[in-house]
């Protein structure tokens, strides 16, 4: 048997996996990244964890052909990370080459939005289908774009970039520095900024009910949760974002063309009562040949995407 | 020696070509592509084309290794056209079939603009490059993705479509029925709107003096033209069309990420007057990394795109 190790290296925890060549997670665990201590820190720290994980398998290191990994930040060649997202580590390191020494074994990596898009291309929602983008709308927006068996990760690793596609000349000021970003109305902050900015003028709603009041406490899925009840002030943000998220998925389409769009992370979570809305107004964005057969799909495989992608980086 | 045949389908006149391995144009010549007479008609006709192409070339039958077609529409599989722009045909022809049946020689198509993009990236400005975007700024706004050796035809033959990628949510109505589309502000049809509607309120120009005042005499050149000459109302008219090709040169780079944007067409042949500016905006647009190390060239090919790169289609 072959066996290939998946990791998602994230701001605070690593998830780290042993899977076999069909994807499937044998045994997983998350550590702490601790990136303050050095990126070498970090990476025998991890092949630490994955021997341990090895041992509990009664895996030995020579059935280990690959190791897989997602990176927060823009890889180039599966090899060399531009830059590190939040991590006090220098640019332009070959982590391919540091975890090689290492490990002595094969390693690839990719941005971790690409990693989530190839994982549930392969194992999840996108199983079956050779031209998918994955739109991850999270915190921020990410996407992962798959054609004919490959990554389109771009010449800097920038490839799949979508949460910063324009959709406003003028609009709202993004995290990135400019302005009228996908990602400054479609992800969940996206949402919370625009019922922030609409629960200054209007108190009287099931919203600012549900939150006590307290703006602190505002979270997307509040806003999902009131206009699932019914409430008006909410559905009229829901309305709005899906205005923006079909914009955004609709010049998708007319680039790419996919067969599938796979919608995660916790605004794709709302469900039908987004999604629906999101549908009906695509035509007015989106090229009627681009939709005639679209799939637009939940992803399937939550946290383990990553895990599950960054393993077939190798295979 | 292996010869190919470049075939660039419009709706008036067919290019059509013989060429060597090398994209080398050994003999090429145009006919009336009759569209009217049926598809057998026209296809006939165009391998009659050949027959006199190869015959005065003095190579034989055999010695024709691949015929390549660009097409008005989008395509599938290199193989079916979804739909002709324009021409009396049926949906869903498969012409390839219908081309190996009349030649008895393996015959591939794309759309045209894909076509143009990859004899542009094979044997013109992006020679050397793995990763191109192709933008034509003609009567329309095309596109054409390569990556690593192939082109992003799509799941239904709309893979590159940015010209209706939407940059306003109520913009201009575009010719495909929607609004906001890239094309209805930076094709050259975009840029004599533009012109026509400020011309109504103002025709103390250099612009409107050099059209003799006969609007029906504007073209896109006229604009570029009179801007050249320091025409403030035709400056104008640039800068307000090199924000919406930044934005939308910004938002394929963001998403695609290639090394090299190459720009053909009637608004591409503006020169250095659209293009500094398109640089200088640039930046408000496409994330930093994407603009690093890119370049932005002009295509180098001409007409002779759409032969060279429809021959690359069975090399």
């Amino acid at each position: 048997m072959e066996y290939f190790v998946g990791i998602d290296i994230g701001g605070t925890n690593s998830k780290i996996g042993i899977l076999n060549s069909d994807g499937d997670i044998l045994k997983s665990t998350s550590i702490k990244t601790e990136s303050i201590e050095g990126v070498d820190y970090t990476l025998n720290k991890i092949w630490g964890t994955v021997l341990e994980l090895s041992d509990e398998l009664d895996i030995s290191r020579d059935m280990i052909k690959g190791i897989g990994m997602g990176i927060p930040g823009p890889v180039i060649d599966q090899k060399k990370v531009g830059f590190f997202a939040n991590f006090p580590w220098e640019k332009n390191i070959n982590i391919s080459e540091k975890m090689e020494e290492i490990s002595g074994i094969k390693t690839r990596l990719d941005n971790d939005v690409n990693v989530i898009a190839l994982g549930e291309t392969l194992y999840g929602a996108g199983k079956g289908y050779s031209k998918s983008v994955t739109i991850a709308l999270g915190t921020g927006v990410g996407g992962g774009i798959f054609i004919d068996g490959k990554l389109i990760s771009g010449a800097t690793g920038a490839g799949g970039e979508i949460g910063h596609m324009k959709l406003e000349k003028e609009g709202k000021v993004c995290g990135c520095g400019q302005k009228g970003c996908f990602e400054a109305y479609a992800s969940a902050t996206g949402v919370i900024r625009e019922a922030l900015s609409r629960l200054q003028i209007n108190k009287n709603n099931e919203l600012y009910r549900l939150i006590d009041g307290d703006l602190n406490k505002l979270e997307a899925k509040h806003v999902f949760d009131a206009a699932k009840k019914g409430d008006k002030f909410s559905l009229e943000i829901v309305d709005y974002v899906s205005e923006y998220l079909a914009m955004g998925i609709g010049n998708v389409l007319n680039i790419i063309n996919p067969e599938v769009i796979i919608l995660s992370g916790g605004v794709a979570l709302a469900g039908d009562i987004l999604l629906d809305k999101v549908k009906e107004k695509l035509p007015n964005y989106a090229l009627g040949i681009t939709i005639e057969n679209l799939q637009i799909k939940l992803g399937q495989l939550g946290n383990d995407a990553g895990i599950k992608g960054a393993s077939a980086l190798t295979i």
